[in-house]
């Protein structure tokens, strides 16, 4: 058992001066100002520090095979930097190579999975549309525990998926009581431009960006929202990086649409400039899908955050080591796109939203926990400091500062995007499922320890358009 | 103590099923699936029923003097009817007489509320600006629990406060960890309309509406807004009715700006036909304002509450009778404004609301409660079901069937605008900081057992726009 | 020689009391206050008539093959309906049937146009994207006088051009000088929800709608100025019949982007209901794409064409008798698509627009004549009264009514899609290059008296989007 | 007579090769490819110019008394510089002193401006109401030559106008058929905001910008239109400053409203840097209001100017030479607001607006020009180049640069905002009424010599607000 004494609980709902005691198998058994300490229980002083459910990351890919190699950080890896940083469950992505079923494919995810140092479950690719995805979108939900699946508008001739495929998946995944969630860019538009670029002899990083501009992403995030309100089904936009998605999402939620967005933190404080200057190498590590955009796009995802209208943060953590960002030397498109950041995510959420005054605490857990867990149904076993959660807590020292270096990261990546980034407000102490997995710079991570995350289906009602 | 056994705890966060314990201070004592019960202690069977935390309406106007006569319902009759729909705290309004100043009027208003039956609380309007002013504001909230002012943009001549005002309210307010709520209707445009109606000939209630036109309205609230983010306050904006101030109110959240939206049930249901037709009494009884839109007016205000951008649900109950009514029978301008509503604001909602699917009964609590509570920092101590808080409980039954008629409401007036409706979702059981105070038709309030809720001021940091 | 004299010319700039002179070879060879009739001069009397530019219509299909059979308005009867409504041009479209290419398709429209009794051009469509098409395009616009092309977004597996293709197109268009024009539905969607409704039984016009909400318009609408946006290239919006289209386009020309849009009087008159009652054939009449509305986006047009972001009204004039609406008499999907119209196109704008005080005369003439002629780069050979231009004018009863009918219309189709509409306005005489062709009531349309007009490209400079 | 040979005539219209003959009169007689030049008549070769009518600047004030000083450009000296820049028409204004009516004030005015070089004509301000106002505007409208009106939001204490007067003043001015115009910006919130500076110790121009964000005009201009609106009547708000402001005339322009928007060129090219920097006098300078704006707002007012959205150029011509700045030295609110600019409105718009591709040579007339002839009923006589015309004739060579001091300008002021500035396009030479006054560096006004313009109501019916 775990009494973890004088701190200050908060949850998306309040804040309170409380004990938690944790019962012995992982499990929070009790919350109250102050608590007895029970025989033979651990204690754990809270003292001046913030007890907050353990973050969740929505959107990770740990081992992706992906433009030719695999992510650099493994599902053992990936999550034991995750608990560095407070966050102890992952939602990752099984994505179906050619020829596998959707259901091969998550059973291969399954299996890589299993080395997880933190709690893990899967959304599933939908690439194409025939009667086996059909059947086997039947299967993940009502018989593996998926209760997601994601589709590219990107990638044309590899992931992307036609907007009629796109239909047939979200209205299945609506009878499943399954919710969709989508990867909003123009693929045609990205393709036709890349090689326009190429054959300008624009090679580089900085032409990044030109391939996919930023009304590519509204366009597409435009074109899903529509198509899910034709079915009166909920769509989950992942990665919103611009002002014109935002505002698509947020025009559509006015007409009483069930659409949610989500936001990765490196959106909100990098902008475009990072792919200028001489450094390849440097210009590289920033080679993401959405890229990274002119700063006022960083004020809408503000206000999308606070303003309630965009719901979550994720990481779209998918580490390439510099020798494999070299890929695409000579050719920006062949550059691995993928970020690090999983370490990192609450601690930048927390400076740059928290503590300049943007968002609230309450605010802070909803983004970085309980809005996840609701939206992916994994409320209240996840997501929330309540009796009968998971003891997933991390115990948030609010005014530390610390600066972020790859030195020093858990991450298995040779760089850090935030480099020399100085942030206030960090991980003190990390519990996975009751046990003590990171204690102040002492990271203890147990390989195979993370269990796989079984989420049903919802029994949401289909709410279909305002008439 | 009272077990409240069976039931289905619904709270703005979760559904669970558990049963509630409730002190014998009328606290609750606890929260868990199964409890045994205590010796000596009440049971109350819930199966089958939905205990929810009771509702609060932000807006009333008990026994309000007004437009040369009095409010039909007084602090007692109108706590009790509220019981009986479930509602459990109202915030009512101080509105300061000719020579009055903030202080006396606030003693005044706590006087007549002593024979409530429910707990209520205050706002205070500030209808002009000088330093007496500026000193009570501050004797108010420092002493006197209130946390809130109110400001009317229209009533010109009367209770209209000039923008320069307003805006040393707003900052002196701000400065006080307090909130300024805001009846926005452009009071010159108004006073215009009406001279201008009434030199057409055009007298009966069917004018009002064209005295008040939408965009009268959507002018006001981007007026209001706008001056609160030249300061950088909140603001909260009392019974929306259209789609303009929707807008506003949601833009301006998505710039980050902390602005909340309240709406009237009435104006969810009713449109202006209500004010057509050959009965003048029947029209005049929906004389209100601001009045009630062309239809698609509600499709906004549903979009707003279901996207969380309109916040709160409330009532501005404020009852005048046939009689009274009369006043206004050779000029619109004289019919006293107000409709009641108080008794029948849940079932309406619920029925509305969640019965067509529009929200959940998590969004519910939120809209009719917790939403309140936090706002007007009642929070939690009112607003939600959880250990500590007041044991305001209604056990609500989903399924069951009401036909809503001033023949058998306990609201003291002589019609109901809902005359005939008929609702599914009423409140089976009420209690009152854990007396029994409504049990299935049987209504039994106590005169004066509304205790003052004391509000205190926020602590919020002044969030500034983003730069 | 033709003196025109007495009337009141109006022009898109001003309206003048002014005579008109036309010179032996059907140009406008002086316009002023009192000219001397020449001698050897036909005299007419304009006196109490207005004068004005002969409309034209951008958007007609003449014999055109479609859907298993050709429309049955030819290029003569088509035409001189036209004339007899005051519509001296039209702009039509090449259609390239399967293996065809462009240039083998514009030479066979220019064959069966010969017989225009009126002046016609082309748009051509491009429905793929190889080198061949490559090399027409600048064919057509070198040596062809096409300086147009058309891309449907909607139907698919036969028109339906994929957004890469449509990049293509744009780019080499935007380098030849030529506008490109779109039909803006998504055709995925379309198809998805055609397959869908007759899955589940709804087989009858009144389907038809269903199959292409509002939103799929606007959805392709805003795709197709996205991707436009991406080239700096301008974009012709046909048929626009939406809030949702008419809005992206507005908001695209706030941002400075060059967006063109359309409307066809149908559009602005007709709603969702005709689809609706017993009478089969009299709903499949109104059957074309995209369908008619709800009547709220009426107004979002009329606001478009006030305003001056929608900028032309055509017709899509496509004529299907009875017998060969029938062909979907069981299935609305093969109900061949397409309304008459062009006969009545300026009498129903002059009743609902100027009549109504919505529009004045001269933006009539903008909207029926002049903006299409600088769009398409007629002017100023075709769309004003100036000295040069072609003698296409058109004497306008402003004040007559008529009764529209099939029994009396000129069209080659069983019925009138405006039958029995009383409208006030309508063309006394019409003047084609100086040749009196329609004197009240009397149709005098001269086979093969149309002439081929060949249009330059543009000189325009591409405006790429502001900075 | 005046032969103006070989050049380009320039009409919002089109573009044409074309001479233009001017009768003795001072009138345009003809206009043709190649006209020969008759007898005892003056040839100016326009050989690589354009011909194009000039410049109307509708918002100047010559000599106007205000705070506490004069503007130092008076009739003569401002309209001359206006000439030397190719701007042959003003509009000015009215101001009524204290106590004196509005035909007081306007005689006032018309003797002041007798030394005109230029044609000229009067908007009158409303500052209050009352009967003698209603009288005197229908005296105005009918008997005086005024069909504008101006009302001031802003300048509380001082022009401010309350809603409920300008209420009446634009019912009033509808029915006179005369066009009502706005300053907007919310005065209140000025008077506020100066005083919280100030009392804050923030004296020097920095804070000038401050006391007037974006918003205050933005809400202002929403608030104007929706007071227009409930009357059904037109309304021009002049010098739109803000991103707000063209969005909220955009959107009601869609909803079917009459509004128009006025941009003066130094809100394209100035933002709020001008306000930094050590040298108080230079800040000063730049005192005008609205202020210069941050960079983002240009980009709207270009999209709005593009679109066709806003519709005139102005310059707020208000001299106030260096020592007359100097009276605010040690408190903003005294430094006299206004900026010089008539002499280089025209320059500085062809320069960033044609030069650099975002408007036509046509749109550039239609901006400079012509629309403001048609919206304050100037045209035909004014704005164009048709026969009949005034002969107010500038000959422009779009390809010579020049830089732009205050060492060389005409105007009555001892700086030049933008001095330094090299821009392209220039008047070469100016005709006023088919007079040489200005001919390549040689300024030859005549004092006295302009005339008065005296303008007719508009007989525009008043269009209601869409149903």
């Amino acid at each position: 058992m775990l009494h973890i004494r004088g701190g200050t609980v908060v949850t998306a709902d309040q804040t309170m001066r409380a004990d938690v005691l944790c019962s012995a198998d992982g499990k929070i058994a009790q919350i109250a100002p102050d608590i007895e300490t029970p025989t033979q229980c651990e204690v754990v002083d809270a003292g001046g520090l913030l007890v907050m459910p353990g973050g969740i990351d929505p959107h990770t890919h740990m081992e992706m095979p992906f433009m030719g190699t695999i992510a650099s950080d493994d599902f053992y890896t990936g999550t034991a930097a995750g608990l560095a940083g407070g966050t102890t469950s992952i939602l990752d992505f099984v994505i179906p190579g050619a020829g596998k079923t959707l259901l091969e494919s998550w059973k291969e995810w399954r299996e890589k999975a299993r080395k997880a140092a933190a709690d893990y479950g899967f959304h599933v690719a939908i690439t194409h549309w025939d009667d086996q995805v059909h059947a086997d979108m039947a299967t993940l939900v009502n018989e593996c525990g998926v209760n997601s699946f994601k589709h590219f508008m990107a990638y044309k001739n590899a992931l992307m998926v036609e907007d009629e495929a796109f239909l047939h998946s979200m209205r299945r995944a609506g009878e499943l009581g399954a919710l969709c969630t989508v990867h909003a860019e123009n693929g045609d538009a990205v393709a036709y431009l890349q090689q326009d670029l190429l054959a300008k002899g624009l090679t580089g990083p900085d032409a990044h960006p030109l391939s996919r501009p930023p009304t590519v992403e509204g366009e597409a995030t435009q074109r899903a929202i529509t198509l899910a309100g034709l079915l009166g089904v909920p769509i989950y936009v992942v990665h919103v990086s611009t002002e014109e998605a935002t505002n698509a999402i947020a025009q559509a939620r006015m007409r009483g649409q069930e659409v949610y967005g989500e936001v990765l933190p490196q959106h909100l404080v990098f902008d475009d400039q990072v792919y200028t200057g001489a450094d390849w190498l440097k210009a590289a590590r920033y080679v993401m899908s959405p890229p990274f955009r002119a700063a006022h796009h960083q004020k809408a995802l503000w206000g999308g955050l606070i303003s309630g209208q965009l719901h979550t943060t994720a990481t779209d953590h998918c580490c390439f080591c510099k020798d494999q960002k070299q890929a695409g030397l000579d050719d920006f498109t062949r550059i691995p796109n993928g970020t690090p950041g999983i370490e990192d995510r609450m601690s930048v959420l927390w400076h740059y939203g928290v503590k300049s005054g943007k968002l609230s605490p309450e605010q802070f857990v909803a983004l970085t926990s309980t809005n996840t867990a609701r939206i992916f149904n994994l409320h209240p076993r996840k997501g929330t400091i309540s009796v009968g959660a998971d003891a997933d807590i991390v115990l948030w020292d609010a005014s530390a500062e610390r600066t972020i270096s790859a030195a020093t990261h858990h991450q298995n990546v040779d760089y850090n995007i935030y480099e020399g980034m100085t942030v206030t407000g960090l991980a003190r102490k990390t519990f996975s499922n009751g046990k003590l997995v990171w204690d102040d710079g002492d990271l203890r991570p147990v390989r195979g320890a993370g269990r796989y995350l079984e989420r049903a289906p919802y029994k949401r009602p289909v709410r279909y358009p305002l008439a």
